[in-house]
């Protein structure tokens, strides 16, 4: 083998895609010592995001200050990928769970700070921009971000008003005219890999807000919100945003997105794998290993797996799923162009027991498999 | 791949290594249509082991009628291979523990039918015999096999009798000039893969006796008479059996088979593989699948996978382990000429979950490696 590119999503709960990276490179590394390695590890949108984007493509994080969910200024940082004008914004960083730590509230918190680095990023010349979804503390169907960008959003009065979770309902009117014109320009996508829809049982707020803090009556309350303003949407601005696959991500995010800036919602992976160029960086590689905490028929949805072994397939390269758990029947996914799917698991032995064991059993089933395409001479 | 040879071991108390052949065979069969077969089911001295041996070599089951533990007419068998005229014995087939099932006594039973078996073999022109031990209800020495095959013990006061494990005290004198002369020229090994001393703690009675249905005390009278019976045996036959590895295995079996008939005892899997004459039956082969039920550090001592890696090293050819659990630290296997292992496991789940479907997922193991070899076109 003289080329291997290694592509990861994290193991949940237990091990980041860079660390898996690491891990994996220098196993491989040992059984062949002159071969060219691509690491490239998987983010889904959450925290790591940036970071994933950086470690595959030349570029920068740029650090910023922007309002954190309470409207406080805080120090922030998205990617800028020099090559292609491209940037990168995890939503986390500034939108975060753990920055409503000691005050969840989602019908207060706000994703004003995600529009402030979006238009940050335009001024610096970006066109185009992802926007990763997900591990938010918000439910604000995306208010706040647009109106850091120049929407506004008026009550039945025609005052103008802030919206957050809990204030969705009094939103009787949106005027988009003066969405910051850099920011029309671009081209906007959020990485999403979430299918819910905005309101209702399958909800943004039935399903999320619980762990954001909500009660059942804010939860109802956050789901009128997210109904209502969905209505203004459609209305004001001719989007039926709240249909789309994706729509209750991130407390409303998807709908938001789509509705304000007109983003594509796209599975992290494939717009990872767009965004650095996949096809072209892979390209005549002998094998390429990827990986994820556990493979099951869901991995056939837009899962990092499944997305790079379509790639793999068509590039004619095999690939190699290193996994934790292997779930219930997973047959189809040799037919999406895995060649081989091996857990890491070694011995029958609860999950909690196999969580604490999880990177040295990673290495020895990259070590073993490595023994075995040395030996075959591949 | 136009030649695989398939040697697994039992995967103890969930597949028989016969149907783990099949299985395996059936896999490798639909990723290499052309593929020629070579399937070896290993046993280990304990049920199966005639089968196991008539499966690589042609031959017969012998039936015979013979003694049971409690000198009980019952309908018993062996098999000859004719190519050597070879018998192998079962031990367990006419002195084992679910003989014993409702009254179960290893001071009263014995292993006569075992002596019969092996004059009948040598009344058949046998010159080679090979009784595997194991899965014993019998803690007599070796002394019921002996005397169906001519040799006479006596107590102090002159009078023969057949001693028993409860009995063995009272051998005062034993006389092996009676030993069937065709048996004299046979060579006989027995099968053993434990290594436990004949007498003491770490001796026949006190580890496995209780399992035999012996209380405290009978454990002492048994362990006892092992090591009265051992002191005959030095002084009258001037064998010193008792000090040799696996000189309590079977209740002392490995002993008396060394005092009474020469025997050497040897490992199961290196018994199969030099009487089948693995070493030319797999030359030329592509791969070499062996497996078990656990591989961990006790694997490094004479057990399937690593006995038949060994010879798979001196040949050249890549041996692949598909095992149930693999414990602890293993990596001296590949020194030993473990190409690669791969466990069954594909989730985190306790033991007695993943016994319940060990069939298939060694099925989806085995499937999944085939998928892997046949895409890189080995």
């Amino acid at each position: 083998m003289r080329k291997i590119v290694i592509i990861p999503d994290s193991f949940k709960g237990t091990m980041r895609s860079g660390e898996i990276c690491r891990l994996v490179g220098q196993e491989v590394r040992r059984f062949f010592p002159d071969i060219s390695i691509l690491p490239i590890p998987v983010a889904d949108g959450g925290e790591g995001t940036v970071d994933a984007f950086l470690a595959a493509l030349p570029g920068e994080r740029i650090p910023v200050t922007v309002k954190n969910p309470f409207l406080e200024d805080m120090e922030c940082f998205y990617g800028i990928t020099g090559q292609s004008n491209t940037a990168v914004i995890e939503m986390s960083s500034c939108a975060g769970l753990p920055l409503a730590e000691g005050r969840p509230d989602p019908s207060r918190t706000t994703t004003y700070g995600v529009g402030q680095m979006m238009t940050d990023a335009a001024k610096r010349g970006c066109t185009e921009i992802i926007v990763g979804l997900g591990g938010s503390c918000t439910n604000d169907c995306c208010a706040g971000a647009a109106s850091a960008c120049g929407i506004r959003f008026f009550d039945k009065d025609g005052n103008e008003f802030l919206p957050t979770g809990g204030s969705l309902s009094r939103v009787a009117h949106i005027d988009d005219s003066g969405l910051d014109p850099l920011l029309r320009r671009c081209r906007v996508t959020a990485m999403c890999d979430i299918d819910c829809t905005l309101y209702g049982e399958n909800g943004a707020a039935y399903l999320f807000a619980p762990q954001k803090g909500a009660d059942a009556d804010m939860v109802k309350l956050l789901d009128n919100g997210l109904r209502s303003i969905s209505a203004v949407i459609e209305h004001d601005l001719g989007k039926k945003s709240a249909a789309l696959p994706g729509a209750g991500a991130a407390g409303g995010m998807g709908a938001g997105m789509d509705a304000f800036f007109g983003a594509g919602l796209k599975s992290g992976i494939e717009t990872l794998l767009d965004t650095i160029g996949f096809d072209d960086l892979a390209r005549g590689a002998d094998l390429i290993i990827s990986g994820e905490g556990r493979l099951d028929s869901q991995s056939l949805r837009g899962k990092a797996v499944i997305g790079t072994a379509h790639r793999a397939k068509k590039l004619g390269i095999p690939l190699i799923a290193v996994v934790g758990d292997i779930c219930g029947d997973i047959s189809d996914v040799y037919e999406e162009g895995v060649t081989a799917v091996f857990s890491t698991n070694r011995e029958a032995i609860p999950g909690s027991e196999a969580k604490k064991r999880s990177r040295e059993d990673l290495v020895l089933a990259v070590d073993n498999l490595m023994r075995l395409l040395s030996s075959l001479h591949v």
